[in-house]
């Protein structure tokens, strides 16, 4: 079978992953509505491209909070990715290093952060957290990413508590007893862990605002927060102080019928008027979405799913395969529409209105 | 079989129920578009979550005409509960007070209304009317509503001539023999009761705003009106001294082809200024259409089909589970949109001009 | 089977007719989408109907060119009438005065018009006329119909040569042998009648509006042109001098992706400013369809093929089954849109914008 | 089978092509998303048809750029007509002459443009030109080209780089051995010519507006540029001197998800006020889909793939079928639509915001 495009790395992954693993990584909230319209929102947008332009000689590079990547994509932070691949997110880090790219590992990882960093020396990583209940817990994970060089620190905001995703529910998903949220043992011992590998109800539900000072109070990191949908939340990101937003709406896996985020990420960066940094995750299936997200004014995409096909494909090289394909597939967009670096993008490439 | 949302339910009815009982559950007029459109209209509503809320403590109670309900969802009136479960009306009853939350029985009850009030004493309930062309028998249901503890009436509007749903046509649907119009019993003896166990034509048609003055005179209970889906007629409403007007298409099974319900509760809404409560049936099938619906000014939604795949399920407890699926769904929506209590929920946190 | 909708008796049509009749009743032109349009832009159209008015004595009569009709539906002008029922337009002519309506026989009938006439003294009938190359026969038609008490002469505007209807080239579609073109036999005695029963391009491609004074001349009954779909042909068939209109594209037989009639209704309505009657025909398969004609400011309805699958069903009968089902619905589709009778009817009762 | 439509002659090729020669003809970028948009955007074009036009004699003849076609259809550059007809490109030109109109003969056909010329001595033909990173072939050809009698040069401008189909990387798609790129035989010896016969990487993607002045300082031939979708990139045309503009999307086979070109086309055509003459190729299947593109301003348009697929079925014969079916197709549809000369037609004629 040749791998010509991200969905053929689905469908291997829909293949050959235990159904249970399938169904936790691909599952949306309720109806799946906003999972799938973060696909679909891409293709109601429409380019104009250029012609004519030297494209001989592409740049595609750029810098995410003053680091160089090798093209404007990295990995969103999911849990659990020795689901997809033995070595798990040791694989990943792997994988983002020998594509020059960043990697957000997420709480949720089942290999220790220390395992990640020594899998990939020296790689672009960032680290998100989910606060606890437990604020301890989450306080020394912060300190230990610092320590390791993590360099960001990506708050999500938009899991007060779990999104209610049926297949989980009817397959009663837990980890297999053989993994465990590495960054976590010892924290809930004893505890009922039937949510996630976790005690049910076991993050913050009271995390506000003013909890974005208390990890500043933590970490000289920059901070992220990610899952912002409007532009009041845009305005109150940049007034309490982040260094960057990613408009996510967790890949439709939270609170269903939301805004697509392609869709939300025009009324963010429109918000936000270059203050900080803006990025985007969810739907991302092509190279031309990643030129339709920076002509939106997006500096950076992420991945999630496509990422944990590449894993299930064939662990690091898989996903180094799924970055590539996406690599080409926007260089050659990008030409194609008459851009030969990335500065050049911009909302002239782009009309929103066609259905 | 795992009960995880509502249509699992809907799933568990069309499986169980005899042929003819399913069909005229589900029957809509004519096309039954306006019966799917009232599904569809809620999935063209986005939600603009807002993030970093305290959620941790979240209070879904309301109240609706002074009375404290425990979340805005009630049983809209539906005929002939017998169809789904032996017990009919009365395991509705219970399963409406176990939830705390209110039953509008209707005139088309296979069980009296003494029956029902002594099924569970105490719960909140209000009574539908139709008016009959005997006007006697419907100021004697009034007057027996009101005796027994009935806390509103309903008056449904929209029903001057029975619609035409094309499946009880060719199913020459009546009731079972041992089913019967318990509240009507008597009223129309001797004649040929083969329309939905009443003569033909019983209904009066006749009736007109003025009749809202004769319901005034015949009870001191508040009155509601049930059908309205324009604001020429909220307009209407509120000057004829109603108390609450249900933006109801009689859940698509009478005019064809008008709006869907939450399409219509907008310019209600708009028309009715606050002056009476407004509410909303038809559609609504998980947790977050009562947040769209509340959202758009409805202070509380009634559910019709739900409610009867519930009790065929099981009875009362069935419809129980209905009920705190949706209870629990709504809490975690209206967490997710940043929401608390419901006094935080209004119109920011919906756009509607997504397709 | 009961037939309890007018899709009913298209499926029997479907079934029992021959194919290559089914296949020419049927047929569009080109892809077909014109004739599909037709239905689907009513579904567009959304009713707004007002709640507690007296509806119990309900008159749906209307007249049209001061004639009286039981309800403004009649018979479009559509050819072949055996083909779908041996008696064919007699018997036609016999259900529409059967039930009080109007009959519009098509220059295409496999009657005569003494036929037709002498089938049902009495009943309402138009003429329709096309102009033949041969002005002789047209003049003759048009002398013969005023004299046999036809009250109306409708031009079709829209046929200066056939439409392309792939089925048909497909099918070679030719009248059987024992069929004939009754009121133009002689009239081209000899030649290859390969097109429909006639020559090839018989039809006159030169009639241009001027040619209505020339019909003018021939008659003193009232003209009436059909297949206008534009405000620009609208306000030139006032100034002509015609008596009606009917908004028609020839049900999708003629140029395909034209405007749905409903859709074309509205501007031709505009623009005509009640200076004549407009009617519509293509489209309607309910009593719904009707009632939103009527709002957007049809006078009456005409309807082709659901006439065509009631004679396939029962002759006479069938067709009689078909328009008081239509009928039917009609009256219930008033009162539950708050009409008692035809005058009530008005714009106030749609929204158009709703997809 | 009768060929009624073109259609028809899709689904021959479709069957009776090897898979390989099929896929490359039928081929879009990357979801074919354009590909299909290029046939639906004409779907979504409403007719506004004149009646009562005399219509007796049309006359569907054009001019571009001063020589007379039959009608206004045109054959567009495609390469390697031998996959689909043994002859090619031979066959091509003698079908072209045949019906009176113009053939743009590709850089990439598998005959010479000698042969070509040789076929159909006196056709009216344009040649189409890739510009290599080997500029003396270019130039070689172009001046061949005028030598031969051809009366305009096209430039391709939208493929600095070829866009990534699909379905060729799956076939690993390469011409057939005994086939070859005739009019660069001998440019590219020895070389690894793994990409659609050439070289990977053999065009020269650092052309620029200002290489219309090198082409115009090579030949005297009037200078068409094919690709152009924006307004900005239409004035630059006009600016440099241009005779001719296709509006194009390379029948979708480039950047995937830009405009339908009959969309594009109004933009372009607003931009050139009429200072050159402005043609459209992409998603033309019926005659009518011609007379909006006329209507929307086009002077012509080219078909691609259907020409291929009247080659697949019969060679020149073949091809002429299915010219004669779309001339036979828009004769029709311009006098349905009340025209009788091309002059007539003009933006009165259609309706662009229907969905």
């Amino acid at each position: 079978m040749a791998m010509v495009c991200l969905s053929d790395f689905e469908a291997y992954a829909k293949k050959y992953l235990p159904k249970i693993a399938w169904d936790y990584f691909a599952a949306g909230a309720d109806d799946c509505t906003t999972r799938d319209e973060n696909i679909l929102a891409y293709k109601r947008i429409r380019f104009r491209p250029r012609m004519l332009r030297d494209v001989s000689i592409m740049d595609i590079r750029t810098k995410i909070l003053g680091s160089e990547i090798s093209f404007p994509v990295g990995i969103a932070p999911t849990g659990f990715h020795q689901l997809a691949w033995p070595d798990g997110e040791k694989s990943t880090a792997r994988a983002a290093r020998a594509m020059s790219t960043c990697y957000i590992a997420s709480t949720y990882s089942t290999c220790t952060l220390e395992e990640i960093s020594a899998a990939a020396p020296g790689g672009l990583r960032w680290f998100q957290l989910y606060i606890h209940r437990n604020r301890a817990t989450s306080q020394q994970l912060v300190r230990q990413a610092e320590a390791l060089g993590f360099r960001g620190l990506v708050l999500t905001a938009d899991l007060p508590y779990t999104g209610k995703r049926r297949d989980d529910v009817r397959n009663g998903f837990r980890l297999p007893p053989h993994m465990k949220l590495k960054n976590l043992e010892g924290a809930f011992e004893g505890d009922d862990c039937s949510e996630y590998g976790l005690p049910p109800n076991s993050l913050d539900p009271s995390v506000t605002w003013n909890d974005i000072y208390w990890l500043r109070s933590l970490t000289r990191l920059p901070i992220i927060i990610k899952g912002i949908l409007t532009r009041e939340d845009a305005e109150l990101a940049v007034r309490h102080g982040v260094q960057g937003i990613i408009v996510s709406n967790h890949g439709g896996r939270q609170l269903d019928e939301g805004p697509a985020t392609i869709d939300a990420l025009v009324e963010v960066v429109e918000a936000v008027r270059g203050r900080v940094e803006v990025y985007v995750d969810g739907g991302i299936r092509k190279g031309s979405d990643v030129l339709k997200a920076l002509a939106l004014g997006a500096k950076c995409v992420f991945i999630g799913r496509p990422a944990l096909w590449g894993l299930a494909y064939k662990g690091e090289e898989g996903l180094q395969d799924v970055l590539r394909i996406l690599q080409d597939e926007f260089r050659l967009s990008m030409a194609l529409a008459g851009c030969a670096n990335v500065s050049e993008i911009g909302p002239h490439l782009v009309q929103l209105s066609k259905l």
